[in-house]
C-alpha cells in the first residue's frame, strides 16, 4: 500500500535559535524559532493551517501542551496543533507527520517546530530523565543510560571490525571543524584527536568528547504543497523521500549491535520513494549522538560498506566537501542536541545548504541532502531526502 | 483545501484496561490494551503497519518513547511508531493523525493506543504536573490549576445564564449512573445531587464530585482502510467525520468563558465532512473533566442552544436513552480520566455501542456516535463522528 501524494511537499522557510545553554523559556525559544522560519518563508502566520511541535521534556521548563501556546503567541490560536515525542527522533518524526498531512492534502501550509529546554536542570536530572527514553524495564532501571548503551555498540564495533578509538575520535574532530563554521552551534571549539583521547572516560570506550552535549534550542521549518510554493513565488526545496522504521526497543533484542535496523528500513523506504541511491546524496545530517553512532549511521544509510565507515573517516571522505559531507552543520556533537529540536534542526541545515544560506560551511554544488534522526539507540527513526529545484 | 480521502477509514477493534488505580507498569497496561484491541479486531500483530501512542506523563512511570516498547512487545519492532501529546486531548488527536495516514493511504492498518499511569505519584505531583498543560506563563505559575480555571468558567456560566450549582451536580449524578453499568469504570458508585452539593469545595463553585478523578488506564483501537475491513470480512464502524481546532491557550485570551472555540471549530469541520447535523447524532462521548465542561460541550457541539444545556440536564435529555445520550460510558467523571488514554477510550465506547458490545448501558438503535476530547481548558480539540454499517 502506498500513499497517494496528491501534493508534492516543499520546505519554504527555516529558522533556529542558537543551540546551547539558553536563558529564555521553552515557550519563548519555540516562538523565536517559529517566527524566524515564518520570516524566512515570507508568509503571514495566518497562512499556517496547523502546528506540529516536537518536544520530549517540556516538564523540565513547566510547559507541556506546547502547541496551543505557540499558536496563540503567533496570533493563530484557532489552528490545530499537537506535540510529537519519539525521544531524540521527535523532530524528524514530527516533520514526517506534517509531511504526510500536506502530501495528502489535509493542510497546504504547516509549521514544524522542535524544541528542548533542559540544561537548567543539571546533568543528574538530564541523565536520569533521558534514560526514561530507553526501554526502561530492561535498560534504564539497570543503570544503563545512553552513554553506556552506545559504549556497548562501540565495543562491539571495535571487536568486529578493523577500527580504533582514534577513528571514533576523528568523527568528533571533523564535526567540531564544521561546527566552528556554524554561528548557531553549541560547541564551537577546534579539537584534536589527542583532546578526544585524553578527555574523561564516560563509558569505555567512549570519552567525553565522543559524546554530544545536552543542549537547549529550538528549530523550525515551514512546509507546504508545491502548488502553494509556486503560486506564491517562494524559493523552496522539495521533499523527495520520507521513510520511517523501528528497531527492538532494548539493545538485547537486536541481532547485531553494529547496525541499527530502523535506519536501514527508513532509508530504504526514502530512497525508494525518491528513486535514488545513496550515491546520489551530496551531504547528510546524521544522528551522531555519540561518535560511534555516526560511523554506524553512514554504513546503515548505504554510504559505506559495513565496517568501512571508519576507513572513510580516516580518509577524510566525510569531511566538508569530501566525497560525501557528513554533518556539515557540526552535527549533534558540535552543533548540539536539544533533543526535541534536533531532527528539525537537521532540516534547517539542509534548507540552508540547498538555498545558498550555509555561508562558510557550504557543501559545493549540492543538489540532494539527507536527514537521518533517531530516538534512543535507534528504536525509532526517520530518514528524509530533499532536493534543490 | 480538502484532503483526498483515498481510503474510507474504519475501526475494526477496540480494547481497554480497567480505569482506576492500576498496579502494572505504563508499558504493561499499554500492551494489555493493545493486545485486547488486536484480539477484538481478529488480526495478527504483523498486519499492523504503524503504532500511534498517546501519552502525557510517561516520566511519572519512567517510560517515555513508549512506541517502540509497545511495538517490540507485540513482536513488530520494525514498524514505525510515535507518541502524541496534546494534554488531555492526546488520545483523540493521536487517533486523528492515524486516521489521516490511513485516509491518505500511507498505512492500511494502524494501532492507536492511549495510556496514562500517574496515580502512584500522589495528588500533589499530579496537580502540579498537570498544571504544566495550561499556559504556564499566564496560568500555572500564578497558581491557577485546572479546577480553578474550570471554576472560572462555571462562575461565568452561573452569572450569564439561568443555572444553578445543582444543575451541574446533576451531570455528575447522571454520569455516575452510567458508569455503574460500565465494568471498566473507575468510580462505580451511585451518587445524589446532595452528595455532590455536600462534597468538599475544590474551587468554588466546583465541589469534589464535580471533578473527574486522576486515573490510570490504557485504551486501544485498531483502525484500517475500508478495503482492508471488507477484504478480511471484519465487523467495523466507519469514521465519517474528523475535525480539529484550537483556542487561545490561556483563558485570558478568550472572548467568552462559557464557550470553547476549539470545540466549535472541530465540530463544524467534522459535521461538514460527514454531511450531517447535530440532530443526527444518537449519542456522544464528551470531555467532562468537570461537570461545567459537559454542559458547555453539549452546547458548543450544537446539541442545545447556548445557555440551555443545563435545562437539558434538568429534563433528563442527556441521560442514557434520553433524547441524546451523553457519556453513556460514564464519561471522564465516572469512567475516569487517564489523560493520554481518554480520547481513545471514548472511541472504544463508540465502537462497543455501535457493535452491540455495550451491555446494560446500550444506547438503543444508535447509528451515529460522536467523540469530543480536548486538552487543558480546550486549547486543543478533536471531534470525530462514527457510523455503524
Amino acid at each position: 500500500m502506498s500513499a497517494t501524494f496528491v501534493e508534492k511537499v516543499c520546505v519554504i522557510g527555516a529558522g533556529s535559535t542558537k543551540y546551547g545553554k539558553l536563558d529564555d523559556s521553552i515557550s519563548d525559544i519555540s516562538i523565536q524559532a517559529s517566527v524566524d522560519a515564518i520570516g524566512s518563508a515570507g508568509i503571514e502566520p495566518k497562512e499556517i493551517k496547523a502546528g506540529y511541535i516536537s518536544n520530549v521534556f517540556g516538564i523540565a521548563d513547566k510547559q507541556v501542551h506546547l502547541g496551543p501556546v505557540v499558536m496563540s503567541n503567533l496570533g493563530i490560536s484557532e489552528r490545530p496543533s499537537l506535540t510529537i515525542e519519539s525521544a531524540c527522533g521527535s523532530g524528524s518524526i514530527s516533520f514526517r507527520e506534517a509531511y504526510a498531512n500536506v502530501a495528502a492534502g489535509f493542510y497546504d501550509v504547516v509549521l514544524v517546530t522542535g524544541v528542548e529546554k533542559v540544561t537548567h536542570t543539571g546533568t543528574d536530572w538530564t541523565t536520569t530523565y533521558f534514560s526514561y527514553c530507553s526501554d526502561f524495564f530492561y535498560e534504564g532501571q539497570s543503570g544503563a543510560s545512553f552513554p553506556g548503551l552506545f559504549a556497548s555498540m562501540a565495543r562491539a564495533y571495535l571487536t568486529e571490525f578493523k577500527a580504533t578509538e582514534e577513528d571514533f575520535a576523528m568523527v568528533a574532530v571533523k564535526n567540531h571543524e564544521n561546527g566552528l563554521l556554524n554561528p548557531k552551534a553549541h560547541l564551537r571549539k577546534k579539537i584534536s584527536v589527542d583532546d578526544v583521547m585524553n578527555s574523561a572516560v564516560v563509558a569505555s570506550p567512549l570519552k567525553l568528547y565522543d559524546c554530544c552535549p545536552f543542549s537547549d534550542g529550538a528549530s523550525s521549518v515551514i512546509i507546504c504543497s508545491e502548488k502553494f510554493a509556486k503560486d506564491h513565488g517562494k524559493d523552496y526545496i522539495e521533499v523527495i523521500g520520507s521513510g520511517r522504521g523501528g528497531s527492538p526497543a532494548a539493545l538485547q533484542g537486536r541481532e547485531h549491535l553494529t547496525t541499527i535496523p530502523s535506519t536501514k528500513i527508513a532509508a530504504e523506504a526514502a530512497y525508494k520513494m525518491a528513486g535514488i541511491t545513496p550515491k546520489d546524496v551530496d551531504f547528510a545530517e546524521v544522528h551522531d549522538c555519540f561518535t560511534i553512532a555516526e560511523v554506524i549511521d553512514t554504513e546503515d544509510l548505504g554510504f559505506f560498506e559495513k565496517g568501512k565507515g571508519v576507513e572513510a573517516v580516516r580518509e577524510g571522505q566525510t569531511k566538508l566537501n569530501g566525497s560525501i559531507s557528513i554533518n556539515p552543520s557540526g552535527g549533534l556533537k558540535s552543533k548540539g542536541h536539544p533533543i526535541g529540536a534536533t531532527g528539525v534542526g537537521q532540516i534547517v541545515e539542509v534548507f540552508d545548504q540547498l538555498t545558498g544560506k550555509a555561508g562558510e560551511r557550504t557543501v559545493n554544488d549540492a543538489k540532494i541532502g539527507l536527514t537521518h534522526n533517531f530516538g534512543a539507540t535507534g528504536a525509532s527513526c526517520a530518514v528524509h531526502l530533499f532536493k534543490s529545484v
